[in-house]
């Protein structure tokens, strides 16, 4: 599309969303990330100058991707003239004004998955939740997103922070799910992939039908024996006994409904 | 292998197993179910004859596949006499030697997976958990498990019963954060399947990250602000609020470590 791009932050979705842009063509002129190996591991990748000190931001891109922690935004940003070029933040949760403060053309640019720096993913299906202050600004983010992804979307600040939060418990908490599940079955040396059959099938599983009438396990019978049972295996473990419980009495209040 | 089967309960888990057993070429003489309908669907389904009463259950099997709810056992099986043939529950949370009193042949035939009465299910790839109480009858369990899958393990009563718990967080819990997920994003009217690409790459990343590495998002990166504003929106629902405290707390904890 032309257009020259920078990005300000390496971390999980700043290095891949940068891999996946670079491969598919977007020309990529300067990476800036305040870490030194992670500036270097990314400027390396996709054969690009990378910068540590914000003073030190090029003035040349046409778009600058923001790609930084909540936390480290606002501090990072107020170091930077970006002479109103084209901004966009890759977060889930801050709302696009945010931006104007930095630029008069602002926007977003939220891939809708989950990144971890050395895997691949399948951009084309990655719905990219768009937002421009202007048509104009809208279209050119639309434009670079649609150069990698089938699933290019209009999106409001307010959904998106809904998304996000849904994001939370679809992923987030569903690996956490994952790490405890691998933890039970290591206490008993049986090894973590006997799990993955179930794991895989859980997923598919709702392509094709909604969560709510997916559910199975004890919590959904009511099968207060098993809950008991478990319970008291848990005994050792208050922690996640607190968690069995909350979840479970949960599985059981959705159903009543 | 020319035995005559038998099965009793058709819930999810003895649906989905007979009609894989019948469609690999094994012999099922008869279905019980105390509930017409799902005795009716699945004796149509595989073309065998069904009973409702358990007085009625055929003394002509070979093997008893038994796959009621933990609830209904007992009072069910002590109307049965089954003439010392072999039985086999299909239960995560039941030891073997529950089965002791109705028969001197016993053993489990237990699938890690989940099942829904109207979803094929992929049976070569399901670990099939098998115990016998000789090794002749365990021997003939292990041979009618290979006949659907080609992952059949010895798993004692005392592993079971800990993978029946993993299995409640990797499938039963993971899958109601899928439900919550879901009722998040139509509160401002997003479709569902908006997420779908997240839950399958979540899913698919711990195929090879472990689930502690592969954690992504706020609690891990004890982004405080993030979490704030989630709890803020989750102002009116003080149930889910408690779940994203003590998941998020959670995560902290297991990262910490």
């Amino acid at each position: 599309m032309g257009k020259k791009l920078a990005i300000i932050g390496a971390g999980n979705l700043g290095t891949r969303v940068s891999i996946e842009l670079h491969n598919q063509g977007i020309e990529i002129i300067q990476i800036y990330s305040r870490t030194i190996t992670s500036a270097l591991t990314l400027g390396k990748l996709i054969g690009c100058k990378y910068v540590t000190n914000p003073k030190e931001i090029t003035p040349e891109a046409d778009i600058y991707i923001i790609s930084v922690s909540d936390l480290a935004f606002n501090d990072l940003l107020k170091e930077v003239n970006f002479n109103n070029k084209l901004i966009a933040h890759t977060a889930g949760s801050i709302p696009m004004e945010e931006l104007k403060k930095y630029s008069n053309n602002y926007g977003v640019f939220y891939p809708l998955q989950t990144f971890s720096k050395y895997r691949e993913v399948d951009f084309s299906f990655v719905p990219m939740c768009i937002e421009g202050n202007t048509p104009e600004n809208q279209q050119i983010l639309m434009d670079l997103a649609s150069v990698i992804s089938k699933d290019v979307r209009i999106i409001s600040s307010e959904q998106r922070k809904q998304l996000h939060l849904a994001a939370v418990f679809a992923c987030n908490y569903v690996n956490h799910m994952y790490s405890i599940a691998s933890e039970i079955v290591q206490q008993k040396k049986l090894p973590f992939d006997i799990l993955l059959p179930l794991i895989s099938e859980t997923a598919s599983k709702i392509f094709n039908i909604p969560p709510l009438e997916a559910q199975t396990g004890p919590a959904v019978r009511n099968d207060q024996n098993i809950i008991a049972e478990h319970l008291n295996m848990l005994n050792d473990n208050p922690k996640l006994a607190k968690i069995y419980n909350i979840l479970s009495d949960s599985i059981y209040e959705y159903h009543k409904k």
